[in-house]
């Protein structure tokens, strides 16, 4: 497992640096828990499973959804399956968009991507049983009652899937490299591929704090521009980090002549769009009438990260 | 969708025929309602999703579930979402083993392969997207309690991963193909690769009906039974069976020199020990105190199958 040096920047609140490290321990030693052993045939599918889940992730999404769910006055453990959850959805989707007739990706976070180093046949079936064991364990999660563990499933799969989730925009996104994309297109694309996920996250934090209609859709608004928020400063840290602080070779959208933000706008442009788009994120915390100050930092957090 | 040709052979009971046809209509429309439209984008992933679950199939996990469903007197329409589920999963499991780095193959009932005729990138996208629908319309339907839901999740997803399930099985299969391997090996390799998602296709049958524990047992007894029987009569047909009636190339896993029960104890020995297996699975049957005069069918049937 590999320490949270990546998103402990000098600039970090002190706060959400101390809440940051505690979620992400928390939540790998919980997947350490729910993984199978290496020791246990199949062993190599397994090796791919731990290879990939750790990867020195920043556990974006495990953290969001804990973040919301005590806004939400929810009890950490009972959030903590569900955040598992999410991080094996989004490792899975890692492992497969890097397979050679997709991304065709040999690298990520500064080391081999999973089919470079165990072969296709052991990657596609990691990234299968990641997605399957994602399911597993909210399931089976008795802290939370029946009817929750039924609408977390509900959220995640809808977020995963197609046509409103996670595979359509990564499909979306497939098809339109070889063309020119709108910025509507592109927000498309971004709100389906990472989006959706993004939102899950929140609104699975929310659901099991109990939160009512009508905050629940303002936690969606949040988290789709939180979501948003991030592509964006991804993209431009695409084309302004270096290979050392991103753990993966800068400019290889801008070669790719993939649609990003930076590419369709400008730099400037996309910074531009990154500020508003963290504003009106917060303007949206403003009308949850919730302590918010964790959800506000991690908004600041994205917007000024350097990885 | 193709009609029911394929599993209604002259030497099969009437009623089961009759019963089949049924099944297979009412599974076919309402996966049908199911799966994404062709007409929504990503439209080539909707495709290759239908032109995978619509190849013909037998549906065979979904009739095995609401046979045994029936005969604990549980009502067929709240039998119909899981048995759409075991067959996505089953779909999605043939379309990433048929993919170049798995199995390799270009033809399956008697039609290209997803891959062949999408794209690699579009069938495992399509294999993804199955995964996550079926987990999806159970956690839906509105028909069982959350309870149940949830129970049946578990099932389907222990049965579908690993270190239990159908990915775990796929993989030993792909890791045992370049060495010998032993009789008690091959059995594991079934068990776990067509066995355990056939088990859980009796076992939500059974649970939906609500099943006291040791009739679940006894049904997962039986269910075990059969698809070793299927396995047997499988690997038996692969040798004997003419291309025609079988709609792929007959003898590729000889060929290969696969682990199959033909290859490895010899075609007569082989049929005695579906005719032994067969005679097993009866003899749980006749320990359940219920009307099983369906299953009793069912498993006459897969030992005398031509396809």
């Amino acid at each position: 497992m590999n320490p949270s040096a990546e998103i402990v920047s000098p600039s970090l609140d002190p706060d959400l640096a101390t809440f940051l490290r505690e979620i992400q321990e928390l939540v790998d030693a919980e997947l350490d828990r729910y993984l199978p052993s290496e020791s246990l045939p199949p062993q190599q599918v397994h090796a791919a499973i731990r290879w990939s889940v750790f990867a020195g992730g920043k556990r974006f999404r495990p953290s969001l959804l804990m973040a919301v769910g005590e806004s939400f006055s929810a009890d950490r453990h009972n959030l903590l399956a569900p955040a598992c959850a999410l991080e094996m959805l989004h490792a899975y989707s890692l492992i497969h968009d890097d397979l050679p007739s997709m991304d065709d990706d040999d690298l990520r976070r500064g080391r081999a991507t999973c089919h470079i180093r165990f072969g296709e046949a052991a990657a596609i079936l990691a990234g299968d049983a990641l997605q399957t064991l994602a399911f597993q364990i909210v399931a089976e999660d008795e802290k939370l009652t029946a009817e929750t563990r039924v609408t977390l499933i509900q959220e995640l799969s809808r977020a995963a899937g197609t046509p409103v989730g996670m595979v359509a925009g990564q499909a979306h996104d497939l098809e339109a490299e070889s063309r020119v994309v709108s910025a509507a297109e592109l927000e498309q694309i971004h709100h389906l591929k990472t989006g959706a996920l993004i939102v899950a996250a929140a609104r699975c934090g929310a659901l099991i704090g109990g939160a009512p209609a009508s905050e629940l859709a303002l936690t969606s608004t949040f988290a789709s521009q939180l979501g948003l928020l991030f592509q964006i400063t991804d993209d431009v840290l695409d084309v302004t980090a270096t290979a050392e602080t991103l753990g993966k070779t800068p400019g290889k959208d801008r070669r790719a002549d993939k649609a990003t933000y930076a590419n369709l706008h400008g730099i400037d442009t996309a910074r531009e769009l990154a500020v508003a788009t963290h504003n009106e994120a917060l303007a949206t915390l403003n009308k949850l009438n919730r302590p918010t100050e964790r959800l506000h930092a991690i908004a600041d957090y994205i917007l000024t990260r350097k990885a």
